[in-house]
């Protein structure tokens, strides 16, 4: 049930992430197959969140697409100078005066958080408090805001560290940064805050003085360290991807899914397992993947866009990529890659093959070293392949060509004609052989590697 | 040499997994390249335990066959109801009846357990010990049973987490589960014992209790936590399975193998290595594989049921499936499969290339890109490969064929005859030009695209 | 700028390392792709120590020839008994005897010693000390030598584990065992080292005594555990190559590469990355491989001495092998080798595909399943492929042979001689049908099948 209260969510997307050391803007940067702020977004619907703002820094066409793409309705602003967090949410200001229930402010580039945080920062709001703080105990607190508590928990201030008195430095209670107001106050308070600091910056901490100072309540929400990591730096980055994986990894598992080796096995935030899927070590699977019930995963596989039925079987070294679709008990063995095409159930593809713009009809045979010859330098063109037919080895089939139910194709074959159903096709060289021609190479050889 | 003592081993099997989420019974989930089932197998064969009884859940025919394929003569019996883990023992009630000295009692779910860890609670009981206990220092206790010792280390009690008191609860000494019975006292003992208890259930640990009421003594012997990981569910099966790598991966290395970074090799509980064995990142290894001395494998390799002699380099990207069996210095690069082949001293298949069911003479070089056609849909089929033979790039050998010593094939032949010895065998098209042509295809083609 | 102080290191590297179980001498074990020994001498030459002497074992010309390669102008001696490392130090004493300003002990068995470690050591004799030992905290002290300070933290004895006294077990500042030494004085002092100890050997550590008797002070510079790990196993040597890895990851990705997974990453002390280079997880590099911005190496790929230009796309399954050379914007895919071979800027080899010992130009189109024929048992040839030229599938192009550019290769061809540019050129057989064959064939089988 959505709740009854209506909330606007701002993201905050404008750091410059100089660190990273990128063309690339920091949020676009991606985390287990999507970028950080797809990630947020994700969060933010899932929260049931109605409205969302974008706050960029000027001239990120870029990071508004990728917003756009994942939220059409958001609505996005342009942070033009940097002058503090306060002021970033504040370039949201005409979203903010149509006075939702619920404000938050998110961080593009803290894309760990949860749905079920925002509804934890928003349930706050929803019994009264007028702002509520995201906070976790930190392992290592230094660098960290502090947020401090009165005896009876209540938000009383967020310290930053250098601010902070030796007593207050040991608290271990930090500020992740995330955070929700009371709509309807929100813009009065963010107003009230001023910049008399050494940076002279507008920071959106002192919002929690501004609420307090008009009677309301500020609270603190609790996380665990690892869903508010900010990503600043690359190393920052494989850390978040290494939460991500391990969070997707787990829920796998819980669900049915055998991973010998977890930690090889790299999965992205939209893939779907069937029950008993086995997954050998090192599989990595893009997005857009869906795989069906018994279906194995042999080790040193890669799926990217591919669809998977139940009792398949896929590896070791099989390449699945985007449009593939693999039918019931399908097998795709060693060295082959599969691409834009449909596997009929039974059909066994085995051994260092290419499929690209086909169809293989149910139990087809796809002999070892068979390309697909889909495209001539300016067009792609689809093959055929009928139900039962046998596909000799080291064959070319050159496209568009149909192979018909049941026909046979000789080894070696170049195939350039469809084949009639249940006819044989062969196309290769009539084999001819030279008495003692190799005895003589190799001495004729010999010497001269002699004379070298 | 044997103990002088017999002794009884009966395996709980019969666990239904339901955390597994799977329709596979939880025991013959795999660890390091075998079933749980067959690891305590293993460690019960280890420590010359002579009589072997599984009790297993009803209907579970797949835990027999491999009950019975690994410990030819185990008995089985199954456990109809749930009563609790000292009904189940009795199920082996008539097992036990013949009364050996040694009576133990393992967990088919509990795979990591040594054959030494196992000798050491016989040699309890060979010290006149009634029951011993495996009990293990849990970093967490919290959920365990905990083993309670008198002043002078003696058992005295196994006690529940929720019946236990404050000061019993701060034990970190915890029950293991497996344990040792006098054989000749256990009939008398477990069914002594009741199920006057909260689930109404048969506990095994009350068999203290009925020890120590008998004038016997209650011991316990120690292993590592890891030792007695318990598996209800697939992420405790990777946990396992991460303590099983890491085992064999350590005693290889001690042995003298290489691994550039030990926590991306996979081995198996079978694996045999010689002396400065190099692995590279990334190799797999499935069951019945043995590597000679000073044999390098490269980077993602993946090998199975294979031979591989001394002085040897596979890939990287090489996959030995079984049957594969390799002389000394026999190289298989990237990209190439070989399957139910030998390939003899020298020989070299370097590229893209399956081999199947055949054999390759000594010093024969196999060209990028070759395949064997071994399979008409029906039948298999084996090519024979002389030493020193040549074989052409993108060549297919289609089986039954025979290459003599020393013959050569040139490129891209389909090779459908026996080749004779010291013969040079062509099989393929003879190359034509039209002039101008691509120019012309292009011309046209670029055309048709800037109408679309 | 130079030091104005001289200065003399004596890697010692006669360790027989017999716990390695191997044939390959300690030092020449590798790790991030060099020796121990090559390590030890970049530390040295980044230190800017002019002279370098080895000691190794008897009989050991393949560590005379690695230092060599390494350190041309370096000095061997041998080491004919062990008698303790002081003793080994003077192995080298016609080197001592020259009287440098600083003579440094290093050890060819602790491979990950920084340049900056050294030059600390420096930096003390150049403060006035007469000698400084390296330390490190110990996580576990047990078995090290502990470095006894007096109050003002000057460095009065290196007290062995088994001599220590309770307290000075307590201690964690350990001994590292690299040491630097007032080169004027050092032959003196080592020549006053006895060996009236329990193993009769001369240990370098007693110089600290004979020092100080000398009215010179000790001190003690810090460094790292991780940085001065000795390896005498393989299991030390897995755990030096972590610690190697870990380090050239962490740099890389703060110079601006994303890596999905570190930790599946294998790089060399020699990889060179551009900015915005993406690695997916499971890549290996070798030694000497540069990747140009932007570019992009997919999961399971291998490289090796290849050079890669900006905006090229590798893999996955990709093996780059020595000699291997893509221009900008080149795309190598799956299950594609290249070695020694130029591809031109915006070529194409995306699929099963072996270039060796080609030149591929720019824009060209090679097709899946090509294999360039390089070699004939006895020789390589060259495969000259022109700009625009569009190689159709599963061709071989049989060396030495040229396409011209803008030529076009029919697929499943066998080239053998030139094409000239902007022809076709076509070398293959003529498709043939015989109706029904296959139905009859399949009855024919299934016959046969059956009566098996």
């Amino acid at each position: 049930m959505p709740s009854p209260r209506n909330a606007l969510a701002i993201v905050l997307a404008a750091g410059e992430g100089t660190r990273m050391k990128s063309d690339t803007p920091k949020v676009l940067h991606q985390v287990a197959g999507r970028s950080m702020l797809a990630h947020v977004l994700a969060a933010v619907a899932e929260a049931e969140v109605g409205t969302v703002a974008i706050v960029m820094g000027p001239g990120r066409d870029d990071v508004r697409v990728e917003a756009l793409r994942l939220t059409p309705g958001a609505r996005t602003f342009v942070q033009s100078e940097r002058l503090g967090t306060a002021h970033a949410v504040l370039a949201a200001r005409e979203a903010i005066a149509a006075g939702y229930d619920d404000l938050l402010v998110l961080f593009a580039d803290t894309p760990l958080v949860s749905g079920g945080t925002i509804r934890a920062l928003r349930e706050a709001l929803a019994q009264g408090a007028g702002v509520a703080a995201l906070g976790f105990i930190a392992a290592d607190p230094f660098g960290y805001g502090r947020l401090l508590q009165d005896a009876s928990g209540r938000l009383v201030a967020i310290r930053e560290e250098k601010d902070a008195s030796e007593t207050e430095r040991a608290v271990k209670l930090c500020n992740a940064g995330l955070m929700a107001l009371d709509g309807k106050s929100a813009l009065d308070w963010l107003g009230r805050i001023g910049n008399a600091n050494a940076k002279g910056e507008y920071y959106l901490t002192d919002v929690v003085e501004m609420a307090r100072a008009a009677g309301r309540e500020a609270r603190v929400v609790l996380a665990d360290e690892s869903e508010v990591l900010g990503v600043n730096d690359r190393i920052q980055l494989a850390q978040a991807e290494a939460v991500a994986q391990s969070r997707l990894r787990r829920a796998a598992m819980a669900a049915g899914v055998t991973m010998i080796a977890p930690e090889t096995v790299f999965l992205c935030a939209d893939t779907v397992f069937g029950r008993d899927v086995l997954l050998e070590p090192n599989v990595v699977i893009g997005p857009g993947v869906t795989i069906g019930d018994k279906t194995v995963i042999h080790a040193f596989s890669h799926l990217e866009g591919a669809k998977v039925g139940a009792d398949a079987a896929i590896g070791p070294f099989a390449r699945l990529r985007p449009g593939a679709a693999l039918a019931e008990a399908a097998k795709v063995g060693n060295f082959v890659e599969i691409k834009n095409a449909n596997v009929a159930k039974g059909a066994k593809v085995n051994h260092l093959t290419y499929i690209g713009d086909a169809d293989i009809g149910a139990n087809a045979n796809i002999g070892a070293g068979t390309i697909t010859c889909n495209y001539d330098g300016f067009f792609k063109y689809r093959t055929v392949i009928g139900e039962n037919a046998f596909i000799g080895s080291n064959s070319a089939l050159v496209a568009p060509v149909t192979v018909g139910a049941g026909a046979y194709v000789g080894s070696g074959s170049v195939v350039t004609k469809d084949v009639t159903a249940d006819a044989l096709a062969v196309a290769r060289g009539r084999q001819m052989e030279k008495a003692g021609w190799a005895a003589n190479f190799r001495s004729v050889q010999t010497d001269k590697k002699a004379k070298k």
